[in-house]
């Protein structure tokens, strides 16, 4: 089953994603896919991995990782499918990165890695965009690069663990303008999800509603104001975006005020 | 005047802070501060500043940052005024860090210096311990550093900023088993605080209840299980915080299960 989070009159509901990606709210109530104002679909902590495809790392020339590099994602960075993210204005480099979600379904502290996958409820996609400018700090990787407002759409919704056989074959696709750009799978991860699970939790408390982004592979390009960016992790979900720049977006919000 | 978030009967309720430091919750039950279950005092996303006093910043052998360097804080690294934090089992080096906490009052976006104080509802008291052990990392500051269960005592509450004339003169200490081990002044910050509401909302949306801890000046040292840690910021708040090992926390778990 495929859960959704919706902005409906002003309220977020949860919402059942039926045939043709339309949504079904608590009170009966259905929208069709265009209609609907789609939300991240779940509320907790956003832990984000950095560096955790080999290919990935060569490609900004850094080595792997020995352990996992995980970083917070602030509310505010956080958007849903079919919005749009922001360009800043002024930076050379911004790019998107596609990757697969985990959703914590039961709280998890001290979980080993034969364990970590009842701690799972479901799985998500996101694109985790960055802006390249600013990554090269003593301080990595800074908030001007990864949490930036509206830079992290999560979505369309979750999937059930269930429907999800195996996590780890998993190819992960993004389109920019309806071209094929990146491509790789879940099999290439250097850290996988219960190694994860089992490290998070190890000195934190994951909670129902965490959500960890497991990093991306090679494959990134720049983007910019008016494209179309769709990101899709195979079995789960396919997000579409769109660039805005940043006076395009301060207008929409004066606008709206 | 100072608000407090109390756990009373299960529920985290907002509560007024009397003489003595009693508080009395919404429907007037009145309980004395070591009745008081206490929270953190407000509830947004917590910013905290690293090496933002150039004295600590070369007490740590680094050089002052030329631009904030602002991390994130997970929900389950954060706890209250009179609570436990947990040194963990076979690390070197676990410090305290007394810090004055801004409290966000009003939506802040691309707001300029001069306008930054309009933010602010006022401001709160942090000890934002680190285990120093995983620092050396190519990633600064990783969440084993940063962001551990129960290592962000803040409180015991906030206080409005009417009642702090100059936040730019206060003196920031800490006492370990009762003696004085760190002292400081606001006025040493590297970058103040109308400088980080500025160059935040540069970026992000700042929301009411957010807290930004800005940063510690020197005097660190060890702390042990068994110790008792007191942190003051000048007429703001003093909040105590005991140390215990990771296995009588673990105990301590186990028996609330």
């Amino acid at each position: 089953m495929k859960h959704a989070r919706i902005l409906y009159q002003g309220q977020a509901v949860e919402a059942q994603v039926l045939e043709n990606n339309a949504v079904r709210l608590p009170d009966g109530v259905t929208l069709s896919e265009q209609q609907a104002v789609w939300l991240p679909p779940a509320q907790g902590t956003v832990f984000a991995l950095g560096l955790n495809y080999a290919d990935h790392a060569a490609e900004l020339a850094f080595k792997a990782p020995t352990e996992p590099l995980v970083f917070l994602k602030s509310p505010s960075t956080l958007t849903g499918h079919h919005q749009v993210s922001v360009r800043p204005a002024n930076v050379a480099y911004m790019h998107y990165e596609c990757e697969l979600v985990v959703i914590i379904g039961k709280t998890a502290r001290k979980v080993s890695r034969e364990q970590a996958m009842d701690h799972v409820a479901g799985y998500s996609v996101c694109n985790d965009y960055a802006v390249r400018d600013y990554l090269e700090n003593y301080y990595r990787p800074n908030l001007r690069v990864k949490n930036r407002d509206t830079l992290t759409p999560i979505g369309p919704w979750w999937v059930d663990k269930a429907d999800v056989p195996d996590p780890s074959r998993l190819a992960l696709r993004t389109w920019v303008n309806g071209e094929l750009k990146q491509e790789g799978n879940t099999r290439d991860m250097v850290f996988d999800i219960p190694f994860l699970i089992e490290y998070l939790s190890s000195f934190m408390t994951l909670s129902p509603g965490d959500m960890i982004a497991t990093g991306t592979p090679e494959g990134l390009a720049d983007v910019v104001p008016g494209d179309e960016v769709v990101v899709e992790v195979e079995g789960v979900g396919r997000l579409v975006n769109h660039i805005v720049s940043e006076a395009d977006y301060e207008a929409r919000c004066a606008h709206r005020n």
